[in-house]
């Protein structure tokens, strides 16, 4: 992050703001991690607050630290609105609206019960760990999967429709087939339910099939979830291996065209495809 | 869809082809959305139908909605055959025989109880969407889908064949093998159907090998089941793959060099690469 | 197949031969399409047969149905050793072997009881339908599969020696973990066979850990296997691909050398790479 | 392995390392062969003694096997000691670990009970057998596979912190709806493990939604984990089909055209295919 002009900014207010947003300085690595591990420890509390033994005997402990670590967070969040220049920016940026989500349930839970749940949200702030390692390389690597996923969308969308509408024909076809011999299935929507922890191949088996009728289908619709499967695989692979190709096309293809300055050429070129200068 | 020549129709049922079957105009594209919004409505008053007790609260509102969007869809059934100028074409058309499958259940219940539940075959209706959205787009990219899949026709049915056999053999042995101290393998259809839950990873769990033979084998055929699915995979990715490739060759080798007859050139090539002549 | 050299043969025994083993003519292709339908109704009859129910009531019909197939497959098998010219050529050939198998077990159950089931062995049988269709084209494909998976044995070896490693070694720390607390878990080899039903994605859910410590070693278990399975698939994907990607390039490239006839020339050679004539 | 310089040895010693670490000659052949036997049989051992109804006919046979391997595993580490030059290298190599490791559980199980489980590491000393086979083949695929691995490992690093974020707040999610009305959800900790069951498609059904709601999320999360799967399969696909791609060409384009300097030549290449020069 470049650091912004600080010509007109009081001296603390710079201290301050090379320590909370700043990643290059010894003192502001420091902040990173400690916010980091903060945050792991809030979000274990959260959790292991959850587990009915564990709280029976440690709950003032839990709630103890779940107060400790929102009245923290609530100092950070202040503070990075306090000496940033444009507190509206980074409030409404992914990272301020964030930050405000993982500090709201724990007031929320003045008014209401099992709200502090929701601060399970806090994980999302593990994301600012990027920022600390400077995993610019990471994030090459995620828009990499991401464009690969965005390219295929249309695939994508089009897959998902087909796979609705076969889970919702099967579902009702079950429905009708297992009904009167099986409590199972109980109703059209739980048919559905169970075509789609079916065709994913997740296959609970708390509803399965028990006519033979409902076992042929169910066998048909396992042959197609195999077919099935392969596709989107088959989407990104493809998206992805072509992705790759070009990075790797355009990093191995350096001739560069001394007339226009162009340089992206094919390894077999002779002459320069923009302006037709022999290279 | 191109408008047909309408020089001898009276002015109402030209009027009435463009709101039915038309997607230019204003009144054309909100018939088409109300009418996905029926059919929606229509497939969700269906399966919340068959959740008892939702039917034994509102059995009276479900028994109205189904008969009110019937009614709707007949009309709008009819009115399609008698505007349109080859009512045959449509009637036996792939959307003629879906709107008309879609109406029948309803009638059926007149004679047969339950048969109201294959309205769910309304659902394929929501494909219309697609004419809305002029989703040219998206059926491109079904198509791409599809040739990959029918490219692959081939080889998925010797895949299929193979995976036919593997499975009879293997439910077979499983029933020798567990049927003596496994109440759940009671026959060999049945062995068979394991064999399908194991081998496309489903796994339900409701019959299960107990011996310790029958449990080697079992392992054995899931391991089996890893290396298979990686074919269907492999079939589909590599044609997709292939199409991708071809359709993108062909979207940037449209340029020939009047020079040397060089048809191979980049999307954003101005000059040959192979002579330098401006193309 | 190529009809072999008749010239000393007996008239009968040569109609008899392309009766049973050609497929050029109609009464080659009736009697292998009667054959395929008694094949068929043969392995049916034998997996209804394990249906207790169906067994009670129609037992003696399936007893009647398994001998009048056994007795027409022997008069079948006699007849092909007495009309093919080479009779030890076809008795260990691949179908000579798998058509005496299918009968064999009828016989057996004159002196066992339960031997009959093994008769599934005649689904191998089907096979024989690729003769009818002169299926080349699916050999053609199948070999394409075969061949992949051949090209990839060495890797798909590595593969399967490294999940059996995994496998072992998870399974008896589940033993260890688990064992204590958890009736399932009675035993290493019930261990390895949970977590190779866990690391294929399985999961029937008749052993499952349930301490934290067994539960998050699963969970990481589960993850692995989740990137294991890109392995084969990456392994047969890319094979297909390059094997798809030569087929093609040998097609694509009929380019013919006037003086040496060598035909596999790439899209952009000018001069034959086998005698160095311009082409 | 290269046989050391033997100049100031000992005859008897140089004897012995030809045994024990040569695989050239037929003793050192041998004595592998014999020492993947013994290893195979210590592990089998191991795991038929935590077989409860074995253990307790032939606990005494299995004390007595377990005790001979070990001191025969004893005497072969302290011999790798004694008669290697460089001792220190090999106590701390991969294989000297592992060796070492193989021998303490036993000894162990004087202090502790139990422990000899720990003994399952000896399947680790299996990978000797890839000396013995000269299996450099396997160890060339097996690095192939490792290196896309390690190639992807951004990738991969990327997409494991995604699933975990995604994993976390679905299961969280699933305790606060799920918690009241279902007695298996009792714990954010166990809605987490259920959602990695769920998104791995591995499924046990002991965890498993039960109001219409999780169903709903399950569901969803089914679907993601379906798309989500082929995420790195796509990866290590890419990957591999991409190594695969480098090394075809680094084995074919080893010839270069004296006269004009091109270097890409198919394999069978005899001429220059841009001059016509021969090679």
């Amino acid at each position: 992050m470049a650091q912004p002009d600080f010509k007109n900014f009081p001296k603390l207010r710079q201290k301050l703001w090379v320590l909370v947003f700043g990643t290059e300085t010894r003192a502001g690595k420091v902040f990173d991690i400690v916010l980091l591990w903060a945050i792991v420890l809030s979000v274990l509390s959260v959790m292991l607050e959850s587990v009915k033994e564990l709280n029976d005997q440690f709950g003032n402990v839990f709630a103890i630290l779940e107060w400790s670590f929102t009245i923290l967070f609530s100092i950070e969040y202040l503070l990075r609105i306090l000496i940033t220049r444009k507190p509206r920016k980074y409030v409404f940026s992914f990272f301020g609206i964030v930050d405000l989500l993982a500090l709201l349930p724990t007031y929320l839970t003045l008014i209401f019960a099992g709200g502090s749940y929701l601060m399970v949200i806090r994980t999302i702030r593990l994301l600012r760990i990027m920022r600390i390692l400077k995993l610019s390389r990471y994030l090459r690597e995620a828009s990499v999967l991401g464009n690969a996923l965005i390219a295929s969308r249309h695939k994508i969308f089009v897959f998902i429709g087909s796979v609705f509408t076969l889970v919702m024909i099967v579902g009702t076809l079950m429905y009708i087939v297992e009904s009167g011999e099986n409590s199972t299935f109980t109703s059209i929507p739980r048919g559905i339910y169970w075509a789609i922890v079916t065709v994913t191949t997740v296959g609970y088996g708390d509803i399965s099939p028990q006519t033979t009728l409902g076992q042929g289908l169910a066998s048909l619709l396992m042959l197609m979830g195999y077919a099935i499967i392969a596709v989107p695989t088959g989407i990104v692979t493809s998206e992805i291996a072509s992705a790759e190709f070009e990075r790797r096309a355009s990093e191995s293809n350096e001739k560069k065209c001394d007339l226009c300055g162009n340089t992206v050429h094919d390894h077999d070129a002779e002459y320069c495809k923009k302006c037709g200068n022999q290279i």
